[in-house]
């Protein structure tokens, strides 16, 4: 509801327009000001600077259309005030799923609206306040002189204080699979090139100070300071690029690898922000512009988390909070998800997703299927589903993903093929309708999975027969992929048109009560506040990589602050048996203890959980399943107990209602000791508490699989000593008697 | 049904591989040899040149994901000949429309199976040699050395004896709608610039002697070349560069307008062919790539047509037989159609497609139309519709094209709008189901309007929902449109994948027995035979163009050579009040006489024809409307009496299962005498005859409206002396007593 509303009349002298606002506990204090005519904002945190002033605008591109006598005019400065409007707004909602069971939406609000005296233009800029930080966006009224408008370039400037630590992704236009580099903002530079992973073919990066949001910093005076979108919708997704003193021009042109994208030439006519100033940079369509537009309409939310304590980084809502509420009437069909499937043991290279090795490549509308030569290894088959169905029945999981279950797999990615899947037809070893009687008899639904090859054209055509059939036998969630290069060629995956693709899945998906599951696909932005049946997402470097050669032990206690602001993400943690070498040929391993394992279904939070590992493993390691068996997927409190970015995160939360609690704490690769005090019981009251921890000579590396379970009773008041491993962690179920 | 079938053993020696074949008369005989491992054919006509020595072959471009390490080669020299084959064709199929009860399809074949033995690769280059003329082809086994491959160019070249005249097209990716050229090959250059009409925003031409197939040439010892080709499926449409003593590499650059294509810099490594040689230059994706293809596949057949007597370029069927056969079981829907519409008082400029002008900009999504402010110009009201249908209904007409019945008319082109109709919503004032039963009971149907926008993505989401809205309605048949730029930005209208979606387009409405007659989409290469549902297209300069300044008395005399070598065009014909003031704001006319546009429903030979002027009009010229209700619009036979082209056209038609004949004649801005002998009539019987004929002073500009109407008793053997006025005509109805 809103409560205050006040009118400010227009204010017509340029130089005069500042405006403040504060947060409701009155910590984060915005300033808003038009320097020469340019919209500049700047923010501070407790008295001390988070964003020095930074100006506010667009570039905008000549469209062909235009060129005959109308030139385009860029909405960065000539700017006057014509009125400022603040308001307050608080109100507490409740999400279908999440880490609390109410969430308060309580901010302070500056409405600025603009108009650009030479070209009668108007523009609306929005900022909200809250006591975690900011968000920002811009606003197109519909008028005469502003109807349609191509953006060349979005120019958001985040003048950042000093030379911050940062965690960081390289800016990339198909991939968010690198893992985060730690440095100061001065070392971007000198990084970047070796950050990039070159081997992998979607890399599509653009300046050598381009990084990815959601982007953390830490400030040598103690700030957090989190830089991200909230709402990203029908609009290309932000990156940044930092101005350092070697930055000629915005966007630099990468020297690197053959695949480094090649931008418009034409620099921008601007002068270039002071070093340590982001500049926003959007993801190109295959003719290098970053948007079209129509008013009215408005720009994702840019936003600002900041604190001085780095829990609140992970408890904040602030980009749940500046999305739109829940679109979707009845949600009943929505639900959380633990999972386990088909799926590690072809990472891990054991078997396969293609059912036959006959042919050099397929064309699905000639094969019959029944008379190809099975290689032997396609692991979607009968035999091996059922098995898995009744591993999901005996340990209370949901349901059973399967990947490779349609035909379509033996030469799927990045050929450039268009008719690649068509999402309905079975391999002949994969009675659809069978096994999903038989799960259903054990209470089990299977997972679907469509795997687009980023054949988006392909997908969308064949969207409404795969979620029929979805209907028809049963599925309630798919998980989707979109591997390799988009097609149609020249777009990328964070483009425009591609956000404006996920949503439509998204939104075709909620009429057939399908739940989805994305990867590959775009960072979220807090979408699920507006569509809850987008569970999860991938959009980061997830427990596949431990097949691929491994990621720093660190990565986990990374993503929380960076990858989560946006939404879940389908991590697949569980994998119990860290030595893959010990089943299969693969000879990685996992970069963390067991016990690490099993603290991430706490620390990474998802409605939507998998048991990652194989069936057979959990059995080797029985006692410690018991907790993955245990361990909800939707809570109704969460209290991050202590948290530093790259080092360690240990959360406590209350399953959903119940009077239950599970604590998890994971760590880098240096250990850590977590002192637990568990005065979020309730007082009076005694609980069965399970310690599923790393015992004394655990690490990641050497001692991976060495893990104590201890059992006892616990009270409101009682202190848990919990030592960590290097790369390990621990797990804690905390059952009201 | 094959006849024959030579194996020719394997020839190795390179300089040796030498093979001939010739037309089953004789007259057309083609060479093909490798000359230093280069494809090579020459094509001669009664031992005239036609086609000198020109290679064949296709650059292929490096793909990022071969980028590491892989090079790609191109397919263009280094080739051995493996073996040949020789075979003779001759089947009689019948079409399920068309000019001709039957269609005879007989060839003699050569296939030439050639490898790179530096590659490992195998291609086949497939002729097949007509009375007529001849088509070629690439073919690409499936093999492990070429699975996918990107084209960066077809190099397919075409030689030209001599400086011919030609009338073409400049070549362009997006459209199609200029008027054609008359010059001399070496004057393309001069002329070019003059000849793009820069006004257009669509305008994509890439290089100043690229032209657009069909070709039609006449050479200076009396043969008459066509350059064009049949079955583009999934391929991009090909375009001709042609090489003259000033071109410095290929493609050249355009120094033009603003709308001007900037190819790839990166110029060919082969070096220029001769002068007067036109090599090809298929159209682009939005990456500057040609084509990705899968083995096995084929390219489109590159086509000649060749003759010394004009009327056998009209009458051939080189380009039908070369595509498949009908893959339509059941063709039992698809029927011939003559149709009025609510058109052209919109096109003129009296009335509107768009309901309201209340908004400088919609979204669908946001607007109650019951609520909107009507502009008092919408011409698809249920009044005007209903007059249309009763009009229809009087005088014989199949069905009532009604355009801007559907939402979404307010600002739907060129704004890079994507979500701009959604074909199902009308507008208040057109109730749908009221009007559809209405036109029913009088025997009509409405004919169903997809103006896309050329938002293609748009149009797939829709597709399905607006084929069941036609099906529930009773529509059988579809005007779709393409106006503008293409959504997704940077692709363009005759690129592989708008190839791919025009196609999708008629098979997906093929399930629903729904008949397409697409404008804007790419010019036809005959695929009409396999899908016979495509009943008509656009993609030339229709009779629109005459409410918009005009075109020349030559146009229709030019389209039969060029245009309708590859399928009917809906050219819209029979507009009586030729000026277009006498009703409306309209200064402009249109530049034939009122006989002359009633010969066009003979000379521009169509399943679909339109009586595109307005009943008023017709009222006005009533008995000269008669033709146009009277004229057949299928046939059994017809007979090209007379031909030259931009001079004269006049041709005898048999009406489909009957033993009634028409005739008509159409001539350029010089007038023209005909002499119509009537051997065609069947022996010993009398026949009504009615002429339709230009008053003896009649003039497309100062008296077109002069028409004489006479009637006659005739029999075989009799002559019609029948003078065409400057950009007249003349049309004879000959009706078995």
């Amino acid at each position: 509801m809103r409560i205050t509303s006040i009118l400010v009349a227009a204010i017509l002298a340029t130089g005069a327009a500042a405006q403040t606002i504060t947060s409701p506990d009155g910590n984060v204090k915005l300033d808003f000001s038009l320097q020469k005519g340019k919209p500049t904002y700047q923010l501070t945190y407790k008295g001390k600077d988070v964003v020095k002033p930074s100006h506010l605008g667009l570039e905008l591109a000549k469209d062909k259309h235009a060129s005959k006598g109308k030139n385009e005019t860029d909405l960065i400065d000539g700017f006057v005030v014509q009125s400022t409007n603040t308001s307050t707004f608080d109100e507490t909602w409740k999400p279908v799923w999440g880490e609390t069971a109410t969430i308060r939406n309580h901010y302070n609000e500056l409405e600025v609206n603009l108009s650009q005296p030479a070209t009668e233009r108007r523009i609306t800029i929005r900022f909200r306040v809250y006591d975690d930080g900011m968000g920002l966006r811009y606003e197109f009224p519909q008028q005469k002189t502003l109807n349609y408008f191509l953006i060349k370039e979005e120019r958001t400037e985040f003048a950042m204080a000093g030379d911050h630590i940062a965690w960081w992704l390289p800016g990339d236009y198909d991939t968010q699979e690198q893992e985060t580099q730690e440095t100061r903002l001065s070392g971007i530079r000198e990084r970047f090139n070796t950050a990039v992973n070159w081997e992998n073919s979607s890399v599509a990066v653009f300046s050598p100070t381009g990084v990815q949001t959601s982007l953390q910093m830490k400030t040598d005076d103690g700030l957090y300071i989190n830089i991200h979108e909230a709402a990203c919708i029908d609009y290309a997704t932000m990156h940044l690029e930092m101005v350092d003193a070697q930055t000629k021009n915005l966007s630099e042109k990468l020297g690197g690898g053959s695949n480094a994208y090649t931008p418009d030439p034409t620099p921008s006519a601007y002068p270039l922000p002071k070093p340590f100033t982001f500049v926003s940079h959007l993801t190109p369509d295959a003719t290098g512009l970053k948007g079209a537009m129509q008013t009215p309409c408005k720009t994702p939310w840019r936003t600002v988390i900041v604190s001085d304590d780095a829990r609140d980084m992970l408890s904040s809502n602030l980009i749940l909070n500046l999305n739109e509420p829940c679109k979707i009437e009845d949600t009943s069909w929505i639900h959380p998800v633990k999972y386990c499937g088909v799926w590690w043991e072809m990472i891990v290279g054991k078997s396969a997703w293609n059912y036959t090795d006959e042919f050099p490549s397929i064309k699905l509308d000639q094969i019959d299927w029944n008379k190809v030569k099975p290689n032997g290894r396609h692991a979607a088959n009968n035999e091996k589903v059922k098995r898995y169905i009744d591993f999901a029945a005996k340990n209370g999981l949901d349901e059973v993903l399967v990947e490779g279950w349609n035909v379509g797999w033996e030469d799927w990615a990045n050929m450039w093929k268009r008719d690649v899947f068509d999402f309905v037809t079975p391999y002949p070893d994969f009675d659809i309708k069978m096994l999903n009687e038989y799960a259903h008899s054990k209470g089990v639904k299977l997972l679907m999975h469509h795997e687009t090859s980023s054949s988006t054209q392909n997908y969308e055509r064949h969207m409404e027969e795969a979620y029929n059939l979805m209907n028809k036998y049963g599925y309630d969630a798919v998980k989707s992929g979109y591997v390799g290069d988009i097609i149609p060629r020249g777009d990328h995956h964070y483009s425009q048109s591609m956000n404006n693709h996920y949503l439509y899945c998204i939104q075709e998906a909620a009429k057939h009560h399908v739940m989805v599951n994305a990867h590959e696909a775009v960072r979220p932005t807090g979408l699920c506040r507006t569509w809850p049946n987008l569970v999860g997402n991938e959009s980061a470097r997830g427990t596949e990589y431990e097949a691929f050669g491994g990621s720093r032990p660190d990565h986990t206690v990374i993503l929380p602050f960076t990858r989560l602001q946006g939404g879940p993400m389908d991590f697949t943690p569980g994998i119990l048996e860290t030595q893959l070498s010990t089943w299969s040929d693969n000879p990685n391993y996992v970069h963390t203890t067991i016990a690490g394992q099993l603290a991430l279904y706490l620390t990474m939070y998802s409605p939507l959980q998998m048991a990652a590992d194989l069936p057979e493993n959990y059995e080797k390691y029985d006692d410690a399943f018991q907790f993955i068996r245990d361990v909800a997927v939707d809570w109704d409190d969460s209290k991050y107990l202590e948290a530093e970015p790259a080092d360690y995160i240990t959360v406590a939360r209350k399953a959903k209602g119940t009077d239950n609690w599970f604590v998890g704490g994971k760590c880098d690769e240096n250990g850590h000791l977590s002192v637990v005090k568990l005065d979020f019981l309730d007082k009076g009251r005694k609980y069965d508490c399970t310690i599923y921890a790393d015992a004394k000579d655990a690490h990641y590396q050497s001692n991976p699989k060495a893990y104590t379970i201890t059992r006892k009773t616990v009270k409101k008041g009682d202190t848990l000593k919990l030592k960590q491993a290097p790369g390990g962690g621990f797990a804690v179920s905390i059952i009201a008697k």
